[in-house]
């Protein structure tokens, strides 16, 4: 298996490249877990999903704590065929998810973000699941969706994407968990994600 | 079939609702064939491919050709299941192309490219290819990345995307190419793309 992202934030000020700076301190204490590479387009995350959302999380946190409008685009994969097998992506939530129901991990998947820590700061989420390679590929989806509505950090669905909005934790632990509980635990995954924050349009 | 986009425009300065709005100035032509309604995190366009994919251009061309550093992220659909049928959103190249080898369609795409034309202004994609619901769907993944490698555009792989650069024509064309002549016409394909100019970290 072999789960990354690949990270880009976009602060909407002259100073971009302070926040960008900012933001990437917040990575400092997943340097061991995680490898990190950053080029001039974004930066890629490898490792397994506990450290690889925290980080993604608390690089936009600490964005988004500075009063700049500030949005970030991320590309979460999971199970690519086309990826090396990578012993430090291992993950017993999707080992264990193989034996589950899409009930069981829906329930699993909702106590998760209960217990997601309180990081202070509100953010909007707009994001798209995808589920490759599997014929009943929409009950996933599907049954990801009936999740996200009684997460607590649903806001709308949209076409092509689902709105989140909500505290960083509670908003971050529900997209790892809809990234690790749906779809099979062996196929390919990913997500389209953008986040924002001090937006002036918010509507 | 539903096919559309969900775009975003980001401008790396305290302007930004002024670049914005010149974008936007761009989609004007096209407000005849697109659905178009912004919200405070998108700007929906529904419609063909072939204004679909000229009106993306045009909004990124336009903001591009002033001096900041901009990106655009936009999240791509065709064929998604969850969505109604739209007689405005037909598409000859799609009907097309079910009749078609994996080999014609990439000629058909390499043509297409050498024909865009050229807007003068140069800009930097990273994108990925997602097919959904196909056992098979690898081999087109692979299809298309052999039609990108030649198709004048390309760049360099990275983990989870592939970065294409050239004149704004040549790599919108190279993407309406590789959105509709690879998976299955009648399948659910979608793109998760950023486009970046004047990048100071331009490598």
């Amino acid at each position: 298996m072999f789960i990354g992202a690949q990270v880009s934030l976009y602060p909407m000020t002259s100073d971009f490249v302070d926040v960008i700076t900012t933001g990437l301190d917040a990575l400092t204490p997943y340097k061991g877990d995680l490898r990190i590479e950053t080029d001039d387009m974004s930066t890629l995350m490898v490792g397994a999903p506990e450290p690889l959302f925290d980080a993604i999380r608390d690089l936009f946190a600490a964005s988004a704590k500075r009063p700049e409008h500030v949005t970030m685009h991320v590309t979460l994969s999971r199970g690519c065929p086309g990826e090396p097998d990578d012993p430090s992506c291992r993950c017993e939530t999707l080992e264990r998810a193989q034996d589950q129901t899409l009930t069981e991990r829906q329930q699993l998947a909702a106590q998760a973000v209960k217990n997601a820590p309180e990081l202070g700061v509100v953010i909007d989420v707009q994001f798209s699941l995808y589920v490759m390679g599997a014929g009943q590929h929409m009950n996933e989806i599907y049954g990801c969706i009936d999740f996200l509505k009684d997460s607590g950090t649903f806001h709308k669905s949209k076409n092509f994407c689902t709105r989140l909005r909500g505290d960083a934790g509670a908003v971050f632990e529900t997209l790892r968990q809809g990234f690790l509980r749906f779809g099979p635990a062996e196929g390919h995954v990913t997500i389209d994600l953008t986040a924002s924050a001090n937006s002036p349009s918010l509507g």
